[in-house]
């Protein structure tokens, strides 16, 4: 049973376990420095399918299908699943998943949908409201750019702040305890909006809620930067991320120490031609459910801060000259128990 | 703190208080049937504002601020709003809320969200979770017209079976018990696709997904429509509503006696020229939180189901020759504790 610490901050007094996961990957993605520890790395951007957009349903499928695998759990154990993307009325989740029978919570979260879907996953099982929960997102370079920017086949330019859409999907899978890692505890994410007008500079906009939220997190927590192995935002770049930083040392926290960014991890910034580096809601559900999970499980990460965020604009809002809201959410991940 | 009946149905035992409600409506909407319930009813599409995208995201903040003023609550009282309209990333909400401060779940249920908004707002107020959480959602005519169809300018023709997306808002805020209405029980949808490709006929591509969530419910709840005043569906309109009592029927479940549907009650169908009814997030979501809530609040319906029913499609899956898959969720409401 989850213990109300601040507002929007729970304990999850149960510690539920992140009992499977996995991360499916485009070809870029394969070749990035995670590489090793995805799941699937497909060679090609439509999988086999006829288009980008039905490449990314198969793709968050294929998350859900592999997670289920590696935990030998059957999709009828899966009590309620809580999913969403960044395309337009989140088809890749509602054809992706529409197979698999599984009672469905759809989130719009951009790229916090991870941080977002793994929260309520985990409050429902803290509270027994379910036996085993998932939580799914995905994104797609491909379809990501006709949607929000411009068709491939234009070649335009992207300015340096720009960030990379990730192709990439990562699932998790909540149940009563089983081993680390452990969910400890989640903070909700409140709107923010700073006055960012730039859509190649996602990274800025969403920093002033990252801000909010990890101080919100260490206020209700009576934690400080220090108690933790990492706190890692997704997906802020670069840019983003030394912004973060100020914003919070303006506030007296230093997380210079232990912060670090998905968008920085799962591209090598240089050699990869991604500017400010990734983003995508596939960008962090990716390297949580890879590389951060597996250092969790097998210790090497004892305490860490999650902390998706989101760009909560669309094309039309961006017209009619509206700034950029950011959102993000937070979920404490432990390797024991009472951490 | 709730009680697990079934894989997706919770038994909210402590009973949350639909404490307070709000409905805000355009012009048609408000010369239809049910416009004496409504709080506010706008003169024109616009309400003031530059575009009809900024005149959803207001009619969905005049929603909330409305809701708290009928409960004498300030902002700072809501633990966690979930919101979510049918605008490609679900602007209205992002837009409308982002000034209220509130710790923010977004949520993508097509039509389908005020089921799920006031689900979760819901179980949150019955383990502890929240003592005070909102639902909310919207949708506009104009704007959707525009993002889903054609230019409005065009003028093209409607067909018989096509609905009317309703200029509305609604919201609802869920508190520890404090009187009429109640929220009993919750039962999540799962995506259910039929094979349905015509975009013009959303009411039986939801109808499936409707039967699949009320029959689970009269299952794990060991209840028959007999029961219930009114098992009341959100937006089938007319062909759907037909649909879905010929689907139940099928599996031995006669719900033709108590079935309604929000599309075919905020408007008058003939005189108002909306062929097969209503429909859009905000249809159900302003009949719910309008006349529904007043008749339960007033004892005159005792028991409702209220099964908001979502389209999980997008210009662009139909485009690409998909079919239309469809989810409901449902909230069991009642005059009295025990019921």
């Amino acid at each position: 049973m989850s213990q109300k610490i601040g507002r929007s901050t729970l304990l999850l007094n149960s510690y539920p376990s992140v009992k499977a996961f996995a991360a499916i990957v485009g070809k870029k993605e394969g070749e990035g420095p995670l590489a090793r520890h995805f799941d699937v790395i497909f060679d090609d951007t439509t999988l086999g399918e006829e288009t980008w957009e039905k490449a990314e349903s198969r793709m968050q499928r294929e998350a859900v299908i592999k997670a289920l695998e590696k935990a030998k759990s059957a999709s009828t154990e899966i009590d309620f699943i809580f999913a969403g993307d960044l395309l337009n009325q989140c088809i890749s989740s509602h054809y992706g998943l529409r197979d698999l029978n599984i009672p469905f919570y759809g989130l719009y979260g951009a790229c916090s949908t991870m941080a977002e879907g793994l929260s309520l996953a985990s409050i429902f099982v803290d509270n027994g409201l379910a036996k085993h929960a998932m939580a799914v997102t995905s994104s797609h370079f491909c379809s990501a750019e006709r949607q929000f920017r411009l068709p491939l086949e234009y070649g335009g330019q992207r300015p340096p702040t720009s960030q990379w859409t990730a192709t990439a999907a990562g699932a998790a899978m909540v149940a009563e305890s089983a081993g680390p890692p452990y969910v400890k505890a989640t903070c909700a994410g409140t709107i923010t909006d700073l006055g960012i007008k730039d859509i190649n500079n996602m990274g800025a906009a969403m920093a002033p809620a990252a801000a909010h939220t990890i101080k919100t997190y260490l206020y209700d927590s009576h934690t400080a930067p220090q108690d933790y192995d990492l706190i890692i935002t997704g997906d802020l770049g670069m840019i983003g991320s030394d912004l973060l930083i100020d914003l919070l040392k303006r506030e007296g926290i230093d997380i210079s120490k232990v912060h670090n960014d998905c968008g920085k991890l799962l591209y090598d910034l240089e050699a990869q031609d991604v500017h400010a580096g990734g983003s995508g809601a596939g960008c962090s559900a990716s390297v949580l459910c890879s590389y951060l999970l597996t250092r969790i499980q097998e210790g090497a990460l004892q305490n860490v801060l999650f902390v998706a965020t989101g760009a909560l604009m669309s094309t039309t809002s961006f017209q009619q000259g509206e700034t950029i809201p950011g959102i993000a959410h937070l979920v404490h991940l432990t390797y024991q128990k009472g951490n």
